[in-house]
């Protein structure tokens, strides 16, 4: 087992990167007066089973929502809070969120909600949720009017990883947990860029021993950066690079066309073009970037899409201040940083 | 102008008790890229138009919901966060609550999951609100299954009172405030207690100069417990004498017999009168208790009402722990402790 400490003073927790799945439900489950497992389907039709023969001593309660970012609705949040309530969870219960991005989201900020709070605890079975949405806090779900405008800053106790759950994860789903192992790359760690660059086959076959690697340096960079700014006031803007963009797409396509990782990848190499035009970055480093989007194989071509719709959902951006819009850009290796455009100087 | 500080580190606010509300409506809106005033029909109606001439320069947008608990859902809070978003508020935008009990409940509930939280402010305009529920941070709203089952530890950035704004509260909400007046006095000072007792009919008149040393030693009180406690794990559960019954009397009869206050009244009547039957309090400090609870005038006759619902609805309480139903219950003059009663423990 790998140990990390996201250090928030009384809100501190540990990630802890291990091997098995049902040994860490175990794990999860050891406190609390009742336990809630919230996953989704898919994760249930998977993993349910065996958790429930093996856990039948202390039999969780368990909620199952439908997989996908249409989930992530008000609607369905109030239909956890009803079922936490007719199961008669206390303030001393607790929730484990056991899936993705989506269910980690939706539980997080449950339990947030939930009698004012209650202990939750997230063990991320993607590859994108165990680098980036299951640490550091962030909860929300989507209104009609804009994605995670709605939610919590909300810590969890623990964030418990299996690196082994992954090889039941589609290969889409992977490529998207690479597009933020990227993102990590190039806002925070050039050297960790080129590991990535230099490992990219073992990491799409799973080779354990360089996931392990892999997602330990990219919890041990969330840490580092949320540690310094739990709440998003500076530092922590830079994990949104590929996100201004990313989000636009997911938006006018009505979060259908793209996964949410594949919408950021798109985002990165847009905003690094962006960026090189604007002279931020020399050609040679937005090469270096865009190479390793390339091998990603996700198609960069937006030219369906109506960069007019893009601009004003990206206007709508809860990052943004006054007319502008927020953009985390490069500027140089392992280095980017805030940079505020009016719309019309968004050059594509 | 007199000014308190809630002192909680990082946290902490100043509550202002003042005595013209157009002023303190200019204070209010000093800051914030967008001001929403969110606030209820009836005090729309009292001082909607005042205030949007007084402030036409810095007009905030303004969103009116209907009076009363039954308001307090998560219904409304959708309605409300989607009219914030088509406002166009950011993070740095601000939310006025200006309001009873339910408005404040709701605005910061509101407040404190829009964007994953934005800055609020609290214009109390009924006694109860301006004594407890604006103080401390708690907001919620209720669901089908109990009250205040879903909401947020979110503190506001400055509480800001009129005294004078009393005077057009109606007696039946004058006399729900009295309640948690009275409750300060029980819990936490005698002395107060007795001064409330001597000072009853000048309360009832609205005397400025007692209402303003009233307001102002309970906002004390409470900031004084609170700061101790942010969360309720600890000494600020002294808050809720007369709750647990009070809550129960809430829920089986719909929130519509009793206002919060009244059914508060009830609560602490039957509570001291449990205390007398454990034996933690003599028949004289009872009927001390006693005196003052009858001057508030609320019928304490609750022989109609089914005590079987009564129990089953107190068993529902988050304050509960395990099969046992807490309650607060006074010990000795301004002192009060939590004792945990199975729920055939409880004498009628």
């Amino acid at each position: 087992m790998e140990r990390l400490l996201i250090d928030l003073g009384e809100d501190s927790y540990y990630i802890d990167i291990d091997e098995d799945l049902l040994e860490i439900m175990d794990k999860a489950i050891d406190s609390g007066d009742k336990i809630v497992l919230i996953t989704d389907k898919n994760v249930d039709n998977l993993y349910g089973k065996a958790i429930e023969k093996f856990l039948k001593d202390k039999k969780p309660y368990k909620i199952t929502i439908p997989p996908g970012e249409k989930s992530k609705t008000m609607a369905t949040v109030e239909y956890i809070l009803s079922q936490m309530l007719d199961c008669g969870l206390t303030r001393n219960s607790k929730v484990i969120a056991l899936g993705g991005g989506v269910v980690g989201d939706i539980a997080g900020f449950s339990a947030s909600i939930y009698m004012r709070g209650i202990d939750f605890v997230q063990v991320p079975t993607t590859l994108l949720a165990q680098v980036d949405s299951s640490v550091g806090g962030k909860t929300g779900i989507n209104m009609p009017a804009g994605k995670n405008t709605v939610g919590s800053f909300y810590q969890p106790k623990a964030v418990l990883i299996d690196t082994k759950v992954l090889k039941t994860l589609p290969k889409r789903e992977l490529i998207s947990g690479i597009g933020e192992v990227i993102k990590y790359g190039i806002i925070y760690d050039d050297m960790f860029l080129n590991d990535i660059k230099n490992e990219f086959e073992a990491i799409l076959k799973l080779d354990y021993k360089v996931m392990k690697k892999v997602i330990r340096r990219c919890c041990e960079i969330k840490a580092a950066i949320v540690s310094q700014d739990e709440k998003e006031k500076g530092i922590r803007k830079i994990l949104n690079f590929g996100h201004t963009i990313g989000h636009g797409l997911e938006a006018i396509t009505n979060y259908k066309k793209y996964t949410h990782g594949e919408a950021v990848i798109i985002g990165m190499y847009y905003e690094a073009k962006l960026a090189k035009s604007l002279g931020y970055i020399k050609e040679t480093y937005f090469k270096e970037i865009t190479d390793i989007i390339h091998k990603t194989e996700v198609s960069l071509d937006i030219t369906m899409l109506s960069l007019e719709d893009l601009t004003h959902a990206m206007i709508k951006d809860k990052k943004n201040r006054g007319e502008k819009i927020s953009f985390i850009l490069p500027i140089d290796k392992g280095k980017v940083k805030e940079v505020l455009l009016f719309p019309n100087e968004v050059m594509w």
